[in-house]
């Protein structure tokens, strides 16, 4: 092979080995030619012949005015990996867009939200009619760089109550729970930073890596919290940037982190440089509060973040980020460059709705509810062999095992043509090793037709020539 | 000097060099110890050593938890620069978090929208009534992942009279303008890519871009559009990812593009990768509409996008991008993993708005009052020597050039002190060859005392011997 032979196929290796490592997914887009030349330090002929081979042998396609990316049915940053390893139906992103999907028909018992009818409808009506008589600037200004700050006291007393001490200075509100994180790992994250999230976690935390092209570690997951000797090795492996968690009701599996975990994880991570986010979004579901990582740590490295998405309205966004004073000055800078003034009617909208005197007993009766419903959908799914792994102290979320040998995204698929979205294990294990779990949310079980289905799903269909050989007779 | 003398000192004056190229600012965080060792393939010891040295020289910072940061008063991602150069006045942060700041006492000349009395707040108020009425999935649950659909389809609808042809499928609601472009940036861009911005441009542009780490590249704007020689430059040197601009309106210019120079600028990136975002947020101001290149280009590369801050209502927020269908794909995996479902309340607000009855009678009213004070302004401005750069043939602003030998920073600086914020040209301009020009928002400056404490600002203060020596005598 002649000097530039080689060099060509050096670049297309390259390539290769980073699709077989899952560094480049389907859709990703290439390097220019430009700024691949520039890293391998290698002519730019060079470069553009490995691509054109690359994309010769269907490897990589090129679109015009726009570049090369991996070949594949995803487009840039979609998630859906590859093969046999994971599936369109375990893709995070596929069980979010199914289950944002609005067509009504469709059960969900996969999707992570309580059913709109669950929700605290009559305090969003009230809060719209007094914002509609309230102050010319509520309605058509922009809001300030931190956001509204009755809001802001508001949740500065509310955390006071947890035990997390932060004035309203060190509150910034935002669009969403989400959007609060996506701003945390812009501020802290550089490509190829190390994040541990739980094993199994919220699936949207991997979409949301990915997009920040994080390393992810996965925690296991213990009934009381991650799990302690893997997390100080990771800790030492990786030197990882953040840790994201909940510590109140944990999603996927339901558990809630113990102050003695608690305690010991702020021990370990005392001489590095990691930062905490707390995740607290099913706070106002809890009969007995958790102890809070921010609550022990006094904000120090911990970060603590919430929306009212899950209890009041997921139609009105609004999140907010607590934090170090000086972490929160630099957000702001952030949320402005990114989203500009912040959504000032959502927050007066949400204010209004927690301070309603009917907001208490409304979220009451929602967890006497979930308490019921969680017994329920519990013992309908061990009928069909389908057995939690704890049972939560609170919340909407069941973790559960499948029977022996059943494959979890089988099950979806074959729920999914049924009109059913579950959302299989592996969607929330970094590691995959989560295939034979399903996360139910039990508020969006009460219909019977999951559990047809679910069985259904469950049993294999006889083969077709059963029914070729019965069919006549009928 | 020894062997590991020398190559700390490289890593030092590597550091240094950035620092005065001004790729690292005050506050950016210094790649890890680990990292930057395996970027120079030299050992931990050796860049642990360095950043030890920089410490000790007060070059660089320290922060427990957090890693090194550039000294300076500014943390990360704030975007002042440095001492003679550009001043905080100057920054465009600054503008931005001063404009957004709620203290009605304050004027605000230099802020980039409506007083709220300009506003449609009548409209505001009927939609929210007619939301607290609406259907509970309205109020409660979070929105598709592409949003409100009948709010696309009348977006389409009303795109389609400026000639941009674009299927409901096309548009993909965002939660504003700025999260718009965000969104395209995290999509198109990787750190150090090239990004083309008219200067001057909207301030908040160079924030946005500063947080991508775009090399943003500024294009003289005429009062038909960017210099086309210049740009043709550009593309040639720099090989672009994005063009951002205003067709319609230009801010802060107030110029309007015209068919020949959108023709001609299509016709130049013809065989280029470059992608051109059309911020299209000032349209609803338009007498006459200017050509849009998304409707000349056919949304093959260009990606128009806008939202309803201007006119409707900045506190409820809501944005679009419109683009081909495989990016607004794409894009929709991207907002889903970063922001999860948009704000479907913000949508049904807007939509009722937009589509009251009064809506177009009260945007022409405006235009109207636009126009009137637009004379206004400029008559009184003419008098303190400040002359528009042009006429502006609609729209808020006012480019204004001040008085020979005057700085539009110390200017600001001494407006601020009396409670008026103006926005100093230097802020818009990339070159910050705009260190005399001001951009005056008439709706703005209907004040009296904006222009008594400009010519203040202006006229400078007698010397201090000479108050001295008359005060005894009164």
């Amino acid at each position: 092979m002649t000097r530039s032979g080689t060099l060509i196929k050096r670049v297309m290796d390259e390539i290769q080995a980073r699709i077989t490592s899952r560094t480049y997914l389907p859709g990703t887009r290439l390097p220019s030619v430009r700024a691949q030349a520039r890293a391998l330090q290698l002519s730019v002929s060079t470069v553009v012949e490995a691509y054109e081979r690359l994309a010769a042998e269907g490897i990589i396609v090129s679109r015009p005015g726009s570049g090369f990316y991996i070949a594949g049915p995803a487009a840039p940053l979609t998630l859906t990996e590859i093969g046999s390893k994971l599936d369109r139906e375990v893709d995070p992103l596929w069980v979010s867009r199914q289950s944002l999907e609005t067509d009504q028909t469709v059960l969900k018992p996969g999707c992570g939200w309580l059913p709109s009818t669950w929700m605290y409808e009559e305090g969003i009506r009230r809060a719209l009619r007094a914002q509609a008589r309230g102050n010319s600037l509520e309605l058509t200004e922009y809001g300030s760089p931190l956001g509204h700050l009755p809001l802001r006291q508001f949740l500065s007393r509310r955390m006071a109550t947890s035990g997390i001490e932060a004035g309203a200075e060190q509150i910034m509100l935002t669009e969403s729970g989400t959007q609060s994180i996506d701003l945390v790992c812009r501020f802290f994250l550089e490509p190829g930073d190390t994040v541990l999230v739980d094993d199994p976690c919220y699936f949207n935390f991997h979409a949301l890596l990915k997009a920040h092209r994080a390393n992810v570690v996965g925690i296991p997951y213990t009934p009381h919290g991650p799990d302690l000797g893997v997390f100080e090795v990771a800790l030492r492996e990786h030197s990882p940037r953040l840790y994201i968690t909940n510590s109140g009701i944990h999603n996927p599996t339901g558990a809630t982190l113990s102050p003695v975990v608690a305690h010991r994880l702020l021990k370990l991570v005392d001489n590095s440089e990691l930062v905490i986010v707390e995740d607290d979004i099913f706070a106002d579901f809890e009969n007995n509060p958790a102890p809070r990582l921010a609550a022990f740590d006094g904000l120090s490295r911990v970060i603590h973040i919430g929306s009212f998405s899950k209890t009041a309205s997921a139609a009105v966004r609004c999140g907010y980020i607590t934090a170090r004073a000086d972490w929160i000055e630099s957000l702001t800078d952030l949320k402005v460059a990114t989203t500009f003034g912040g959504g000032r009617l959502a927050a007066g909208i949400i204010l209004h709705t927690l301070t309603d005197s009917g907001y208490r007993k409304h979220m009451e009766a929602t967890r006497l509810r979930l308490a019921e419903q969680m017994d329920k959908t519990a013992a309908r799914l061990q009928k069909l062999g389908i057995k939690p792994w704890l049972m939560p102290q609170a919340g909407m979320f069941l973790w559960c095992r499948l029977p022996e040998g059943i494959d979890a995204a089988a099950v979806a698929r074959a729920c999914l043509k049924e009109g059913v979205v579950i959302a299989p294990g592996n969607a929330f294990s970094q590691s995959l090793s989560a295939g034979d779990f399903v996360r139910f949310n039990v508020a969006q079980s009460t219909d019977e037709r999951v559990f047809s289905v679910l069985a259904g799903a469950l049993s294999p269909s006889p083969p077709e020539f059963c029914i070729a050989s019965v069919a006549p007779h009928r």
